[in-house]
């Protein structure tokens, strides 16, 4: 592991060179508002906080950064949810916030480019007029560039797929401040290799995407959503698999169990009661396409963890996400079901069961329930890597999922990773920590 | 450049003792079935042909090749059209067709797993029966490796993607040896670099790939298909930018010019006449179902270059294979049939023209036509570029592309890509002469 130095006066000037007074803080207050996201993960000070404006003052932060070997860790809206922005060497926290503007928009070619600190919802606010929208959604108002740099999906992935599906060009600040740009604006491109993905979920570790081009849809002009409840989880989740394959257009199919939609239910006022509950929303099918009704449903299921949060008063979170195959998500359930009974804690299984994706929200409140909900996440998570599956399918590695990244991509892969890592940052610079897993790591 | 060695008789024994005798052949018929793909580039030949038959030997192959600066390049079924596995240092010529086996089918998944040697077609047919098939088809029967190395495409891209969207995992040999797996058979992964997609499209000169977990698309029950012609070209390009935006599920959108819809009409017998047309298909639009003539239709556009090469008697071929955003597609056939009335050349334009990618095909005869040929397409690469497109939508880098890279991703997206190059394969072996430009290339 490099040896990091530490922000000194002499840096700061440095800093403070390439940058106006207001874009540079060392404020304890504005070093904690950026300590933390919304993961379980333990908080962090970086050293200074620096909001640059345009590409340009991110390579030459970068420079100074990469001569003086300080570390740099990237923000957007600090709502991911592994500690992927977790300054945790300090050094230096590079906020995107001021650069959240729509550069170009290409109507013709369902096309944006934006800046990275933009939010995704005010994005979609902004194209509302032009009848078109960017479809991933991961929930809370993340930015775009932390979309980006973790991959995020959500509830409509099923249909228009993750964050790496919609994004055709980026531009990216290496960790010596080179700017280059990746990708292109025709959807087809054979030209040699494809750094677009490689910079895509690489959390910021290989470097700072200050641009982005993304692949925006039509917003349909006519949805039907459906609930359906069940007598028990085995054959909700079989009726996932079954979904699936029918060849319907599905847009979305979120999978709830009894607890949650208990929970939801009496919370939300929805009438699922206490049973496993799938929503389905597809075109060309016949259910509800009450405006009103449909919005109170996907609300219910967007504010989940809202929800959660406000019952379970004063408990933390343990969020599993893991995925797997769809044939797959039948046992996935079954084992994460028996873990969590084996282990004492309560049953909140929610998953956007079209893309065999599992969330386990896990409330703690003492030690030993911490270390339970950590244990039973360990095996859920190795038993989604056994059935073909990921570790992670769309919160990204962060600091919580290194452990397992030679169990999932096997010990040459994480390897060739980390040559790549050192390639584009040979001194290790960029978001320290995070993906690659640090030598000898045990998966405890 | 790396120096490379010969292949002498001290490491064909090296070779001999990781191969049965039938997997090696110096003869010189062996090399030259292996000297040439279908494009227009001279022929090379390698020193020595290698068939394994299974990764270990792939692997073992490689490491003789590493340890003394062999040249290895991979070759599928010899169909790709920018020189793609000619082996340009010589060295030795790694065949895949011995390796041409379904592994697993995951019908529940719609994925199945396969070796690379298998041809796409193959791979349809025996799937066949199960109501599967894998989208991408970019004509000829490509080997599933081959399409994978070049990130092929074809006229089902439109609704289906790229080669690149349709693997989910693969097996990998890097050129020292080690084999590697990436990817997930989980649709949704956010698990670390997308080392997946740095591989595919990398043309062999990263790694070999060994295996592949392919997505399949169930085979659609009905489909509509319909001719349109046009009274010019402006209209018939204009048409296709407004059916890309009308929402309608385009699941092809071929563009072919008036002298090449004449040429067809007058030799396959289909009725377009002397028209600028285009040809689709789509699921809910009312138009021709008949299978027959849908039959006709599409094998008259798939079997096109057959056609031409039987009209043009003699005649060599260069292939411009362009793309760029669908906004800018008028505008590109708008350029390319002035530049090739001022280098008085045919004008034999087609398109997958629902993904802005304009073929132009060139024939030669002569030597002052085939510098008009080279000048003509050199100006058409450069103008797509120009219209924020790309030098090659599907045939991939090869020899003949190479030269553009610098003018469409800039001088340092080139250079990361050399340094990944040089961080995987250190001695250059893996396919040398390919996507890297040589140090002062010019644009001629």
């Amino acid at each position: 592991m490099t040896q990091f130095n530490p922000v000194s006066e002499a840096i700061l000037a440095e800093l403070t060179a390439v940058l106006t007074p207001d874009q540079l803080s060392i404020t304890l207050a504005d070093r904690q508002q950026h300590a933390q996201d919304m993961s379980q993960h333990r908080a962090h000070l970086s050293e200074v906080v620096i909001w640059p404006t345009n590409s340009k003052q991110v390579a030459d932060v970068l420079r100074v950064a990469h001569t003086h070997r300080i570390p740099v860790t990237p923000w957007g809206a600090g709502s991911s949810l592994e500690g992927n922005p977790i300054p945790l060497f300090g050094g230096i926290t590079l906020s995107l916030v001021r650069m959240n503007k729509i550069v170009t928009l290409y109507a013709d070619d369902f096309q944006v480019t934006v800046q990275p600190g933009l939010g995704y919802k005010d994005l979609n606010q902004q194209l509302g007029p032009d009848g078109l929208f960017f479809a991933p959604d991961p929930g809370a108002n993340a930015s775009i560039g932390g979309m980006l740099a973790n991959n995020a999906a959500g509830s409509r992935t099923v249909k228009y797929g993750a964050t790496k599906d919609n994004v055709l060009a980026m531009e990216v600040v290496l960790a010596d401040g080179r700017i280059l740009k990746v990708g292109s604006r025709s959807v087809k491109q054979s030209a040699g290799y494809d750094l677009l993905h490689l910079f895509v979920g690489s959390e910021g570790t290989l470097g700072v995407i200050t641009e982005a081009t993304l692949q925006l849809a039509p917003v349909p002009a006519i949805m039907s959503s459906a609930v359906a409840t069940f007598a028990d989880v085995e054959t909700a989740v079989a009726a996932v698999v079954e979904l699936r394959a029918s060849g319907l257009d599905i847009a979305a199919l979120e999978f709830i169990d009894a607890a949650t939609s208990g929970l939801l239910s009496r919370e939300e006022g929805v009438d699922w009661g206490e049973n496993p509950t799938l929503l389905m929303e597809a075109r060309r099918f016949a259910a509800t396409t009450d405006t009103t009704e449909r919005q109170k449903m996907w609300q219910t299921r967007h504010h989940m963890f809202e929800t959660l949060r406000r019952v379970f008063v004063g408990h933390r979170w343990q969020l599993a996400d893991v995925a797997v195959p769809i044939s797959q998500f039948p046992a996935l359930v079954r084992f994460a079901r028996q873990t969590l009974q084996a282990h004492h804690l309560p049953e909140l299984l929610v998953g956007h069961a079209g893309d065999g994706n599992l969330h386990i929200a896990i409330p703690y409140a003492d030690e030993n329930t911490r270390q339970q909900a950590n244990l039973a996440n360990n095996k859920v998570v190795l038993r989604a890597i056994e059935l073909g599956g990921t570790a992670t399918g769309e919160h990204g590695v962060g600091i919580g999922k290194a452990k397992f990244m030679v169990r999932e991509h096997g010990g040459t892969a994480v390897n060739v990773m980390n040559q790549l890592k050192q390639t584009l940052d040979p001194h290790g610079i960029l978001n320290p920590g995070k993906i690659i897993p640090a030598p000898g790591t045990s998966l405890r």
